[in-house]
């Protein structure tokens, strides 16, 4: 049933760039451990090990799929050359356990690979560099529904969550679909095309829709399905291990050099400056957020310094390519000082977001797509231009939004028969020991 | 006494390939310390510091005597060109101190370096590399003799193994040895020459048989030399800090990329399926870990989430470079629920393998190495292939076991004037006190 | 104001020198985080979280102002080819904001971008690798005013040390200053020149006088300024978390690959040579250091060990480059058993030098500038050279010493009427409820 790949994808690779992208997927995977002592930390000392579960467990189980199916949904037309489903999704056959990406043909004296577009990187490495990103938004939902979820419904909710709402994002944004700059999608349909593409295209660099307005959406509905923890809003929860958010929020940024200046596919001048708005971005943000509270309470946090730095993060990851250095002091500052704000409304709408995925995630991946439209060098409005790309960066949003959160709701609203939370004993005795029959330390 | 290098080792570098093996190289030198995570955080707290140790020490002893003798004896004769001792190691003097990697040669306008095989890396980054090896199995060994041993005897058996068997054992399967598909080497013995190599030479993809059937094989004697700890059978020993050993597993699965993937030695097509295997192997080992707790036990622990993850790195670790993905996932899932049984079985033979060397590395570093034979492409008996495969790799394993397990044997006895054991009472109030002078944790 | 780019400084770039240096810059970023755990490690309970904020605020704050002026007043020379300022600095506003680096031009079917020398790697790349060493340069002296000081003061202290000292000293070494082998530097002046270069160039490969001399003597005027921890001398201050000092001292020495072996601008042969020696530097120091302790206090610790890691770090920094390994097991083993007996010292002197920046950075710092005059392989007296290498190391370090000194006096005296100290009743209650309002653990 898998579709064979056309003499086209077949040449040679460039080492360097291969090089960059072997790391970069490496160090894309360890942000999915790095989230599980970011989100560890903040929860109490009977959560920590099933909130570090929440993100093993994605771990585990998206990349089985994401071999199996998970690639060929994605990306497979790319490579087989054939149409996708509506600019919705491509064949899950078609590459089906992503065996043929291994593929070589002998040209003469010269071996070639199957590659991925015009940047000489074996596919193979391609898909290593996309698997990462797949298991990586699986596992920031968690946070939103901390410390009180069935071990057994999670993992089969990532798997689901995966195949039905990811592979397809990614897909629309970066496969060529209906959210891509390709003719067929909508940015062509409102502003018409130049060269066969549209004429503005949506930008998002390295997944603020695909991965953080995705992961935080569906934490909002999980979160609004799931219910809140018991106490919430009555009791203090406070983290339970403040350097552990430390040790999470500093490996997530290290990681995230790979996330974005790999998103390059290539090492070259570009990458170098999707680094320096990323360290440019993500400073300004964490100066951003200590700044709020800094003038709000009186005292800048450690918890703050980290959420700052994760919210700077996520706000530049779709805009790192557009920006200058400077545009990107702009950006993170605000997103830090907007998330800082916006983490406090969720006790007065009542939702039991725990580790603030939607106050973070969603907030700042709203903004860094939507400011895209204002700080973007070649045309976001303070540089002068109009106002065109700014409709296309909230449209892309919206659509994403309403994506998400429709198909997410149906999915936990399909899974409440298998359960959703553990019983309220459980969750006051704790879910460690409920869930994994473990405690955390024994220190004594 | 050094052996001069011959004008064929001279050539011109490839920048990537040489880019991937440096970070390759760093990669697997965290190993050692994310190692003394995972098994500082299983001991119990008055012994994690002497845990972390006994890694950090083998770091520092190890790593000397590699720069003196050790690469000489793994891999002198490969560069100088002269031959090895009985196909069991090369000349510990040819290359003694390793000054001589750094050397130069001007041909025309061109700068040429000393250069290790074909893909053009030099040989002080190939070095590098496997200097990194040779630390890891060192430090894999302490789990088995955990919180009961004399430091100075285990710094001193540090540099005895190494030189006696590591440094060897490389040799004899990386270096042209009898292990190897070399002319003179057993497996030519077997199916015969063709073209000057073995028919069916081993595969030993990233080191199955050199680090992990190694390290658990020396593990399961010095645990039978060492003894029991104090109360073994008969209190239960947890683990001081789970999330410790959550650490420890990623930053493992993070390293093993550069392990597994660096071991192509260039930054290729083929790296990138050799990192996708290692991803899926691993990733469904997790799975078939938590299976196998989930129906024994009924409930999935972070450890077994952990130790999964471990025993997928080393199962897959000689087959990375010879499986399709999904043959990763099949083998992957095998070595994660043959692990989760094995562990249970030292109780039964009153067996002292404190944190599971015998369990997860033998068990599936012989799984890895005698599964290539069943789930290899080219020459599995899944893929239709004769059992020819499969016997090299048995017969490849049954050598370096026995070869380990003498030595190592001899090596523990020897040393037994030093003394293995601490005093009883300083095994009771805690080695970290006792051997250390420290306590690792003052919160309060 | 900016200044243009001259045509020169476009060219094409080498993927594979781009790669290593994309993934060096993200090595060395990641080690302020992780000094935060040595340092954080090795302070109190009720100080940890402020000991790690000093970091991270120093990493938000350095990072603004390095984007902003920073690379301009160390290296803007270098690409706009006008001159610097007495061999000081360079003009701050000739690439205000570094939005220049991101220039491209087209020549013919060909993209050029800004390079960096002559190893083809982009200037934005460049700029992130040298970004991440001011930071840490910074974040370092920390340590030596640990547990006592107010956060405002500290952020403003960075961003002011790194304007008038750091970026400073950065051009006076590595731009093309007075500390360089430039034929304006003070060791043209001593030796005269060659080829319109220093007969007798100062060698710091990595940073020894600009990283750890500096931040060493800064933080022994700090302290000095700043005044003795309340009971410093009768109490014994205990590390609180010596698994976070070893995981500190891992991380650092895993960035510290980019350090130095990044500093090599290139992946290249003298590359892989630098990684060697930084590996056997290091472990040698660990040795040195656990060899003085075994014979002085007849117990190895692990602070010991890690500590021996990063003064063997420190030491290799600037000579890297120009030993042999075996050289600098010697330069390494001296440097361990030299700081480990330096720090014992602070108590006769009444020089609180907390978390000893002075005793690891300063002596290890100054002795690894040194013993380049020793151990360099072409002009070390060891190798039967002359002392002019030892008298231009020498003098170097000397006219760093004097005017970090100088000028870090001054800047803490102008910064007296801030408030250095936070109040003494906050000090004995603990700085993270005073100036962060958390705490680290809730563990119960």
């Amino acid at each position: 049933m898998n579709v064979a790949l056309p003499d086209e994808v077949f040449g040679t690779i460039d080492t360097g760039n291969t090089a960059w992208m072997l790391i970069s997927a490496s160090l894309v995977l360890l942000m999915t451990p790095a989230l599980a002592f970011f989100y560890g930390g903040l929860a109490r000392a009977k959560s920590v090990l099933n909130m570090m579960m929440m993100s093993f467990g994605a771990l585990g189980a998206v990349t089985v799929v994401y071999v199996l199916w998970g690639f060929s949904m994605s990306f497979g037309n790319s490579l087989t050359g054939t149409g996708d489903i509506a600019g919705l999704f491509s064949n899950p056959l078609a590459l089906f356990g992503s065996d043929q990406l291994a593929q070589t043909r002998t040209v003469g004296d010269t071996t070639e690979f199957v590659l991925w577009g015009d940047t000489h990187i074996p596919a193979t490495v391609f898909m290593a560099f996309q698997l990462t990103f797949a298991v990586l938004t699986v596992a920031l939902i968690s946070g939103a529904i901390a410390e009180r979820v069935r071990f057994a419904t999670w993992i089969v909710f990532s798997v689901v969550f995966s195949t039905v709402v990811y592979f397809p994002i990614a897909h629309m944004v970066w496969g060529g679909g209906i959210l891509s700059g390709s003719p067929d999608g909508i940015a062509a349909k409102m502003f018409g095309t130049t060269d066969g593409e549209a004429s503005v295209a949506p930008i998002d660099f390295a997944g603020g829709t695909v991965v953080h307005i995705n992961a935080g959406m569906a934490g909002l509905v999980l979160a609004l399905v799931v219910g809140q923890r018991k106490g919430f809003g009555r009791k203090i929860f406070r983290p339970h291990n403040i350097p552990f958010v430390m040790l999470g929020a500093a490996l997530l940024w290290f990681g995230w050099f790979g996330f974005n200046a790999g998103s390059e596919l290539a090492a070259d001048a570009n990458a170098g400056l999707v680094w320096l708005n990323t360290a440019a971005g993500t400073s300004a943000a964490m100066v951003g957020w200590l700044a709020i509270e800094w003038y709000r309470d009186d005292r800048p946090t450690s918890v703050g310094a980290a959420s700052g730095v994760v919210a700077g993060l996520v706000a530049i990851t779709p805009a790192c390519g557009a920006l200058t250095p400077v545009g990107s002091l702009g950006l993170g500052f605000i997103a830090g000082a907007l998330a800082a704000a916006a983490i406090g409304l969720k006790y007065r709408f009542g939702l039991d977001d725990s580790l603030d995925v939607v106050g973070v995630h969603l907030v700042a991946g709203l903004w860094g797509t939507v400011g895209v439209g204002l700080f973007a060098k070649e045309s976001g409005i303070l540089y002068g231009h109009d106002v065109k790309q700014l409709a296309v960066q909230t449209v892309i949003a919206c659509v994403a939004l309403a994506f998400t959160g429709i198909l997410t709701a149906v999915i936990a609203y399909l899974l409440k028969p298998m359960g959703w939370r553990i019983d309220p004993e459980v969750e006051q005795s704790g879910i460690d020991a409920g869930e994994h029959a473990e405690s955390a330390y024994e220190l004594a």
